[in-house]
């Protein structure tokens, strides 16, 4: 039997089908058309999607145990809803209710940071695992949390939103209204404000050259320049890592997890960005004399990531 | 059946036969004597406190089903040991592993803020629900977590450190070592430090009277006075709430959790500790939006919380 792999984005929808392994056989994507009414709604296009994979795999629908799909927004997975997609508004669309029209198999639904955490404990960086917490640097601060092997969720699946903890009560806005969240220092679009402000105030550092070269400043100018050297980026991405670990401190008091996964396009720095988290981690966290240290190590699944977590959904959803 | 539970402070070793519906029908106690060898340990005061129980109670040990223990300190109960406690200090006791040797009931050991939540899901205000946080306001900040029912511990029982994770980054110091711990702020010891700083500040205040009266500067002096209506003590009051409030929103948006219950002596200040907390905490959540709002309740087992958690411990466990 193989399994259905969905990632719904918000410029296109992607689909694999696997294994149990985690092998991606064949896979296939759609654009995210939008424009979605009452009757053809983004179960529609996820069907659409369904049915093209197959066909181009060549693979019998009665040969499908099960399908997972990742989404982003407020996703009520129990009751197979999305709530809310501020990407493409559309409120509470039943997407398991109306995939039962065509199809026969098993869907679960749950958010993508979810999915992404279940995944890597299926098939990544922490496979064989069953507490961790993986969190995602992108646009916000995303987090997954994985306890006994399952994803929690929290009352009507609104919990797990660990990029708005508080670490500086009072500081800076969050896109949330509420001020001080890590989110607001931790996110790669928090890094990027920190690294313009940095390159303004010393014209000299390499920073500037970098973010010419690439033509806009993003996630990579500070950590590209850090790595050459540069005095002031060296700065940008220690107080940085600083913010990140901050909240990981938190996390790491409140969960004593196996390990620690940083996702997000972030993680390609690989060690240069988890060997010194690890390090403040570990200095801050309580009781240091019990247990075995603390594992902050790169998410593993990059481009596969969204279907193999999806994937993941559907096995364990169905066991 | 029969259940007992068994309470260890610093002072005194309290234990209680309990039927599973949590009627306390006997108790008793010892005084926690110290001066434990490795040949006389903590064991041996609950074994004598155990016998001295039921024979007072007129219970033979056949009609016990199970025994709980909660216990300051840390505790790993899975394989039943007190790794540390900085009361009467000792290390690796093996409760569970001693108990054998005199009593085939079997018996369980957690973490005493564990044990506190898991009784207020059993017999108290937070009864049948399977999601909720129990924040303990005391000389520090103390936390149980109960998900799915069942504590959560995390790896080796280090876990539910919620008191230390940050709010303040860089702040106050904190007993731990690190600084800004929601600890620091929001503790008992933190709001007598606030008041005595208000009542240097504010010599007019009438918290200066009522520590006077009370013979102290404690946790009830400035909701005493703020009762009365003296200003002063009204804003340490809002300030200090403000703090724990602070805390409860990033355990929110992580947890979303089905209640909140706040424990410690401060929690008989009721609802005029907990209304104004449900407002703010409300006020600063994720996603407002999803589910029905939110519940943050005073603990409901005053005196009998340790002997009951206890007993709700071995309740749960021999399922």
């Amino acid at each position: 039997m193989y399994y259905i792999g969905i990632d719904v984005g918000g410029m296109s929808i992607k689909a694999g089908v696997t294994d149990k392994e985690g092998n991606v056989l064949h896979k296939t994507t759609l654009e995210t058309r939008g424009g979605y009414t009452k009757e053809y709604t983004i179960s529609n296009d996820i069907h659409l999607l369904i049915v093209k994979l197959l066909s181009e795999a060549g693979i019998p629908e009665s040969e499908i145990a099960a399908v997972g799909i990742g989404q982003a927004g407020s996703i009520d997975s129990e009751r197979g809803i999305i709530n809310y997609w501020n990407n493409i508004p559309m409120k509470k669309v039943h997407v398991t209710e109306e995939m039962r029209k065509w199809h026969s198999f098993p869907v679960f639904i749950d958010n993508d940071a979810n999915v992404a955490a279940l995944g890597e404990c299926v098939f990544g960086a922490a496979k064989g695992l069953k507490n961790v917490l993986l969190i995602t640097l992108g646009t916000g601060v995303g987090s997954g949390i994985i306890i006994d092997g399952k994803i929690y969720r929290g009352e009507y699946g609104a919990g797990a939103e660990a990029g708005h903890m508080g670490i500086i009560m009072g500081g800076e806005p969050c896109t949330c209204g509420r001020r001080g969240c890590w989110e607001a220092y931790a996110s790669v679009s928090a890094l990027i404000r920190q690294t313009k402000a940095a390159m303004a105030e010393h014209p000299e550092s390499s920073m500037n050259d970098v973010a010419r070269d690439m033509g806009e400043v993003n996630g990579m100018t500070a950590f590209k320049a850090a790595r050459a050297g540069d005095e002031t980026a060296l700065k940008v991405v220690e107080r940085y890592e600083r913010y990140v670990a901050e909240g990981l401190i938190s996390l790491q008091n409140i969960f004593r997890p196996q390990m620690f996964l940083i996702g997000g396009g972030i993680s390609k720095e690989g060690e240069y960005l988890t060997a010194p988290l690890e390090k403040m981690v570990y200095d801050g966290m309580f009781d240091k004399e019990t247990g075995d240290g603390l594992k902050i190590r790169p998410a593993a699944l990059h481009n596969d990531a969204g279907i193999l977590g999806a994937a993941a959904l559907a096995i364990r959803s169905i066991k």
